[in-house]
């Protein structure tokens, strides 16, 4: 029996009619050097059309792949829109791609033009001769003119001012019905072995993941709310933050560049966001930043969403009981669009019980299914006991790996599930707790021991601003977890104090005897602790560790 | 370029399992005559396993239909999930149908078995003999042994116990796979000419509008919320307000057959909803009960949802400056899943000002697109001025009715948009304000007077309860407005005072001359006015009518 019901296809350009036709009068604010800049919704909607018509007449056609080189700013919003909205392909480049990577996803993507911010032209242009399919660069931005554009042009490019081409369009565009599985975006993750694979978001999956943002368990958007996305937009789409403000008629505070806890805090102030995202390590700073000016409040903030590394309960803590604001763990990874769970505790839990739930990597959303599979292969008791690697599918999960015959790749499916590369278990109430990710794992005499335990628990020491746990060959336990640290600022801790401060916490077999200080944790390109880094250190005897 | 993701479909047996095993201790509690029972998500999984399980083995296979003739209560919910998950088609039955329509749509849905509350079984039973299709019966509810069971066996049809038939079966359910895009479920509307027309909803239409109903613009709903569903699950999906709790994990207060005033409270009070939806007659009694009894607060209730017909915003005033309560106006209807618009009013808007967008049929939600045309069939502007039929479009609009070669159906779609019937404007942001229905517009000396804004006004007024303002026939005018009016029980007005005191805020050729004061507006079969009997009475002379 067939529904009576319309078949209208979920796209983005039917999220551009929405926001600009109903919500013409919620604005985007860009960070500027010594202020902000705004534009309307309604003034939007003519800009995202004049885009499309410029792209169109370079010669952007079908699914043609569009890049941007972008901060968080209005004009990758514009891109954002107008480049899925036209039946084009959006690929969003990591600016912190190392140069080797960049050249790869983007000759992989196949990309034609690149859009990219004045302030990233120096950036760009050592890598633009190699990209061998791009044609043209258009240079965004308000200082555009005065960016060094012969620097572009001396890979053979054309190299056109954004504002330029959208001066000669139409403030309107006839956007083209595409169907809704059709390619709306791509993301690549930075493997980290063999080349970075490329997940391609469709229209349904972006907007069906938008919608779940939208929703009360996540981030319950109106448009009487104002999002502050510090999640880069190039990385796993800023969590969504962009698409579903639009969707709900919410107002946009772009940071761009201005990602430093001072300029963030002073943009906060002005702008008033009441949602923000970002990774611990900018609200690590924010909260120092916050700590050392007692007079500044960010009371606008009615919740904060953090994820993209596990979230130390210390910070959250900190957050809530010096400043007054309310942090929320999310889960996720850009093969899942990201958002798959949200750690807002059950009902009815209080006290050291409700920090222990903002503590895992939170509650399922609906839409996302998740089971935790043994090295047998075997699906484990959802019990918030047994421990193996987290798999999860939706439709907002990607199913395999653009154009990618990496065997790797393969490997990352399990029957229509994917193998998200984190272990840690489920409980009855669909709430993860990771322990690993699956290559970070430390067994020890046959036990696991959690590197993402241990790391949050040292971080609530006052003295440690970050910690990372790798497991190092040992000859009787197999592996023994050695901790890196790094303290703060004028403060100062030993080995000895450290691993007396765990006692309470964790059994003694679990407790760190190697203990390593270092100045910064290595990073990955998406700012993820690089703990391949620090094993290699390890091994070629770069650190100097202590036994405590 | 096809995207990579995962083409998870859309379902209803998504939404059980997600809310059985990620929020199985949320719940549903169902009033009874003295108090209420309850039971889990958990324990609600194993007994939707069973129902289907009973449903197969009483034949129902495929796309077969099965009715429901219920209140709002536990076992509803249970068929509302267990017969679309095993992907049969549930058909909720209007308790309140007149006989022959009832017999019609059973008739025409080809119904095979129907699902009553043992509280109803003496209205089903006059008229089972003529429903041809049905084979089997099962009585439902805590008193379902004592009905008068052999009332409907005397129709032929097998009758059983819904409790027997779960009892044989077993707590799971192998739910089979389904296109998104099958039908879920129907509901017919009763039209005003011709015979009822069935809506069939996909899983497709029934998932995404559950969503809606769950991001912040709608209901914001997360699994701390409580959902007392009072509109009738048999009418438009009881607003998706069902569907939309087990998406969102939010407990369940249903009122099944005490909807009076009194016990509504009384349950309200024990069970703390967080948000109810209901007619604006219903909210008028509860109203009318706080106001008489002061020490009574419904604290509880953070938001409540009002439509079914134009909501008076007197009502709402009073609910907000009397007893605190925070009513929301939305708009929609059976072929609208229903939510289409809901009334929050812009930012920076207070006073009156607020109010005039509270009295509003709402603001266009994200995913159904709306326009005004002219009796020419042109689209008019969007400028909250032009005066037209409202379209609307969208993945949860109906594009035609089952099986109908009522040539009136046809009428109702005008090139893949619905021909709501509804006559009002849409402004630069998308409120739609509604001024009537097509087939009740007062057209007066070549001008439109609205009916709603009158009645909206009249009911404004200490001493009118009610009021239905129709067009009557006029030789100059061709038509004017007579003013049917309920007078509240202990007060008293004039037809004089009542124009005197409309006369502030209408033109005076707009002010009623003529006034009938009734004992009650007769409603239809979903509790609407019914002025088309109201017309006929009034042609009849059966209408004691006073000049103002």
């Amino acid at each position: 029996m067939k529904s009576t019901m319309q078949d209208d296809q979920l796209t983005i350009a039917s999220l551009v009619r929405h926001a600009t036709r109903v919500h013409p009068d919620s604005h985007v604010v860009t960070a500027t050097a010594d202020g902000s800049r705004s534009i309307t919704y309604g003034e939007l909607g003519g800009r995202v059309a004049r885009l499309a018509g410029g792209l169109r007449s370079l010669g952007i056609t079908g699914d043609d792949r569009v890049a941007t080189f972008q901060w968080n700013n209005q004009e990758h919003l514009e891109a954002y829109l107008a480049i899925p909205a036209m039946g084009a392909v959006l690929h969003t480049l990591n600016i912190r791609l190392f140069p080797e990577q960049l050249i790869y996803v983007a000759n992989h993507a196949q990309d034609k033009v690149v859009i990219v911010d004045d302030s990233l032209v120096g950036l760009l242009a050592a890598q633009l001769p190699h990209l061998e399919t791009v044609t043209h660069v258009l240079v965004a931005g308000p200082d555009a003119a005065g960016a060094d554009l012969d620097s572009l042009r001396s890979s053979g490019k054309e190299v056109l001012l954004y504002e330029d081409v959208l001066a000669q369009q139409e403030e309107t565009f006839d956007w083209p019905e595409v169907d809704e599985r059709d390619a709306a975006a791509m993301c690549y993750t930075s493997g980290t072995t063999g080349n970075p694979k490329g997940v391609v978001y469709s229209h349904r999956s972006a907007y069906l993941h938008s919608l779940a943002v939208c929703t009360g368990n996540v981030a319950g958007l109106t448009f009487a709310d104002r999002v502050l996305p510090i999640v880069p937009m190039f990385h796993a789409n800023a969590w969504g933050l962009a698409y579903a403000a639009i969707m709900s008629g919410a107002s946009l505070c772009m940071p761009d560049r201005w990602l430093q806890a001072e300029p963030l805090v002073r943009f906060i102030r002005e702008t008033r966001p009441t949602l923000s995202g970002a990774v611990p390590t900018v609200w690590n700073d924010v909260l120092t930043h916050l700590d050392n000016n007692p007079d500044v409040q960010l009371d606008s903030l009615q919740r904060i969403l953090c994820g993209g590394s596990a979230v130390p309960v210390a910070l959250m803590k900190a957050l809530r009981e010096r400043h007054g604001l309310d942090m929320v763990q999310a889960w996720g990874m850009t093969e899942t669009s990201p958002v798959a769970s949200v750690a807002n505790p059950p009902l009815g839990v209080d006290g050291e019980d409700e920090w222990r739930y903002k503590g895992t990597a939170g509650r399922l959303l609906c839409g996302v299914e998740g089971r935790i599979v043994g090295d047998d292969g075997a699906v484990l008791p959802r019990d918030g006991v047994a421990v193996g690697e987290l798999e999860v599918r939706g439709p907002w999960v990607t199913a395999s790996y653009y154009l990618s015959d990496d065997p790797e790749s393969e490997a990352k499916f399990d029957n229509g599930w994917l193998r998200t590369g984190d272990v840690g278990n489920l409980d009855e109430r669909g709430y993860i707790t990771l322990t690993d990710r699956a290559k970070d794992v430390i067994k020890s005499g046959g036990e696991w021991i959690s590197s993402v335990d241990l790391e949050n628990a040292l971080m609530g020491h006052p003295a440690v601003l970050e910690a990372a746990v790798v497991g190092i060959p040992d000859e009787k336990w197999q592996e023994r977890p050695l901790a890196n640290i790094v303290v703060r600022e004028g403060a100062s801790v030993t080995a000895a104090e450290l691993r007396e401060f765990l006692s309470s916490d964790f059994a003694k077999w679990q407790l760190p005897e190697a203990f390593a200080f270092i100045d910064q944790v290595p990073r990955t390109s998406v700012g993820k602790f690089d703990k391949k880094v620090l094993r290699q250190r390890f091994r070629e005897g770069d650190l100097s560790v202590e036994q405590a």
